[in-house]
């Protein structure tokens, strides 16, 4: 296979975020890692659930942090950070992000989101310093962790119907916002359209065969699909309060779409 | 006052989600505990880190579970919860919510989203079986917590700019519709418009005090202001398949609009 010559060859970190080992959820990681690595591709993986995965953000993150100090979440991540005065267990993490070329999250929706256990990973991993801050590039583009793509692949048990563009769940793409704009965008990663999975409690076994041959694909695509064309800060569609100048979009397009390129989605 | 009338004393719980004790999420959850008992109203509070909240589920919410077995959480959720077998942490703050007239939510916006040790109080807190689920009244509106009032009461470092109709970080409305929407409305409780603070890092102590003021504005407001006036399931504005149909929307309407009745915002 042409992936596997040297300048083919990526690293990719895939995060999974389910409490069950025997799960759709692991067993969709376990597919990925392993037709990641066919395909020539460096691997690793963090199962946060099996890693037993501290979700909380609090003073035991900071070494350095007095008992009977304020903590003050902002300020000890952008001391620390650069210090590397984290715990090891967010520093190590924040090695794999480094490390990787491509981030793949892989969760069932809970309500309407991430588990905690997975956000708990963004809000120890992402922190000011590393992901964002003055120290780094710009969010929204340039960002701390540009260079690299990001996909989602999540399960989710309600039907696709209510996720579509009248759904009453709300477009899929606009439920992941805070995920797909504002921790990948916003720190500079390529999102890509997710991969979601619908109707997933009880799948069917032919149902999951299907699944596994879509997913394929999408994984085949991680370094040449098309990301979300989101809009960039720094690219003159933006004044300097963070606004959308006028008339910078298609007519008739409003809310979160005003921030994708015309054409795009 | 009125307000200590019997029939105007209600049963507010307050969810408080940061590390710190000295915090400005922590002086906006006792400024709102003491207003509201000053009103007379009867108040609890869950102060998440004090408390150790546990924010992932996992098998050890189930004291049933047996360890060789495979965990589907929304079956485990769905046969633990009417037979009173969920861990003790879960089942006291059950009872809490369905004690309340009113929730509110007091949090910092971390990645454009609660922070996980409150996440982890939605997935593990409202549980197939209480806050959803077959043997309760439908999702959106009617729903099994309906009756009862939600205000979200959220710090956000960032400007407010940038959470405008045409701020980059996508209107505010939008960003949080997966706490307003898909876990307040779709569990049947009201929502109330967010009560932010922007720029909160560093507050001045006089932007703290007219903090307070205003929120004191919708704290009296709680029972007594408009929700946000999102459509419901069952009143005729949606198909079988869970999506809006034809023609019922104001023109021009898209996006996460469209699930909010004209007129409404």
């Amino acid at each position: 296979m042409t992936e596997t010559t040297p300048q083919r060859r990526k690293k990719i970190l895939v995060v999974s975020a389910h409490p069950e080992p025997r799960s759709l959820n692991a067993s969709l990681t376990a597919f990925a890692v392993e037709h990641l690595r066919g395909a020539g591709h460096e691997v690793r993986v963090s199962d946060l659930h099996a890693m037993k995965w501290k979700a909380t953000v609090d003073a035991d993150d900071f070494p350095d942090h007095c008992a009977d100090q304020r903590l003050d979440v902002l300020a000890a991540h952008e001391r620390a950070t650069p210090a590397g005065r984290l715990s090891p267990d967010i520093a190590a993490e924040q090695e794999k992000v480094r490390w990787s070329d491509a981030v793949i999250l892989q969760f069932p929706m809970w309500w309407f989101s991430v588990p905690a256990i997975l956000k708990g990973w963004f809000d120890r991993v992402f922190t000011y310093g590393f992901a964002h801050g003055p120290a780094v590039p710009p969010p929204y583009s340039e960002g701390a962790l540009a260079g690299r793509r990001a996909l989602v692949s999540v399960t989710i048990g309600a039907r696709q119907s209510g996720f579509s563009d009248r759904g009453i769940h709300g477009r899929l793409a606009d439920v992941l916002h805070p995920v797909q704009h504002g921790l990948f965008w916003f720190t500079g990663m390529a999102p890509l359209e997710p991969f979601a999975l619908y109707g997933a409690n009880g799948l069917p076994e032919e149902r999951f065969e299907a699944a596994k041959r879509e997913y394929a694909l999408r994984l085949d695509g991680l370094f040449t699909d098309e990301p979300v064309p989101f809009r960039s800060l720094v690219g003159g569609d933006y004044d300097h309060d963070m606004r959308l100048l006028p008339d910078v979009e298609a007519p008739g397009t409003s809310s979160l779409d005003l921030h994708v390129r015309p054409g795009g989605r």
